[in-house]
């Protein structure tokens, strides 16, 4: 697979309606990609992808390096990131970055972008899914029991994804980051953040996007898959 | 690319919100398939890809075979249509194809499906775009001045996909279909139909789907490209 281009298994409202149980993996994702965000079976904590490492962010804090011949994903977005822009600058929460990236990408409204931030962060607030109590319970359910953590003054590196408003459903629409510490130990689906002065940001606008849905998964084909806009803005935005 | 992967060109929202000024070779579209549908520069007619040939089926009725390297689409969805299930029925009207391919795949509520019928046809009653009569007009209003016709006793193929609830606003969700007579004089965008007879249909359920965006399109990049999902069921279902 050629440099930036989106590689996505599975849909945002297939772990809406629950649908976690199985997956696909994660070997194969990285044949797609070294660069993203994802979720594990039952929706067991939160996936980074970083320079084709994967970790298992959970909600009791801890992070798992992952073998990835050994796991599968309900659900993951990742890309062969290669920036083709690159700044520094402080950044003040998502309203920031969010402004930063359109002024980056004055273009980019109805394409993807990838993101990276690396850099030290006055302040990250994250969330961690603690996993379904039962098969197909919903992730607006599982999301209302996440757990939260924030840290101060930590190095670290933000990665994400912007998705164009049609996608919705489909991925979520909007921005999208998941952050992990430098020192691999601490990390989540960032709600809230500061840098601490300039950080590095490197980006990409990307027009090709790639899907593939679950197969021989009785739980996704049974899924109704209604689009839950609102609920998906609630608990992945 | 390997058979019955869903490849697909710009987004149906696009074409809602008048985006059809450009476009891309319909030579790059046929790398990806050598099956499907599509539209024209301007909305100005309808396209089918059938055995890997293009064709323009335009308002006034006529058909124009299409030089694929000469000839760029704003909008296409194809795949290289290998059956995975053939059959011989006796089909009346959209219902009637609705349910037979639900019959077909049980579990392809949340796939894809591609189809290909082939006999003769009792009546099949057919649309045409005749274009945009100023750049950016939306679908809604190029179909309000769209042409029909019926064809009685007509031996020809229709060339079609389903798509799944969630890709509403990306591609048509549901069922679409397009016509050409055998003759390749006749066709269009169905709309009504019911075959003489049995005819010959083959499918198959699809799992992979690729897109790709517009680049270097400031048409595409400032379109708003908002969900209209009741005017894509009324003008491309």
């Amino acid at each position: 697979m050629a440099f930036n281009e989106v590689f996505q298994y599975s849909i945002v409202s297939a772990l809406m309606d629950g649908v976690a149980s199985h997956g696909t993996p994660i070997a194969r994702i990285l044949e797609h990609g070294d660069h993203g965000l994802g979720t594990f079976r039952n929706m067991n904590g939160e996936m980074i992808v970083l320079d084709g490492d994967v970790y298992q962010m959970k909600a009791d804090g801890s992070v798992v390096h992952i073998n990835p011949a050994e796991t599968v994903t309900p659900f993951a977005t990742v890309t062969r990131f290669r920036p083709t822009t690159t700044t520094r600058a402080t950044v003040i929460g998502k309203a920031g970055l969010e402004e930063l990236l359109t002024g980056l990408f004055p273009k980019a409204r109805n394409h993807f972008l990838v993101v990276r931030m690396d850099g030290v962060f006055h302040k990250v607030n994250v969330r961690t899914a603690g996993g379904q109590t039962t098969p197909r319970e919903g992730m607006v359910d599982v999301c209302s029991r996440q757990t939260t953590h924030t840290f101060e003054g930590v190095k670290g590196t933000i990665v994400g994804f912007r998705c164009p408003q049609y996608v919705m459903g489909v991925n979520v629409a909007g921005d999208h980051f998941h952050f992990i510490a430098e020192d691999r130990q601490r990390g989540g689906h960032i709600l809230a953040f500061e840098t601490e002065g300039d950080v590095d940001i490197s980006a990409a606008q990307m027009s090709k996007f790639r899907l593939e849905l679950p197969t021989e998964d009785d739980e996704f084909n049974e899924a109704e898959l209604k689009l839950q806009a609102q609920g998906i803005k609630a608990v992945a935005g």
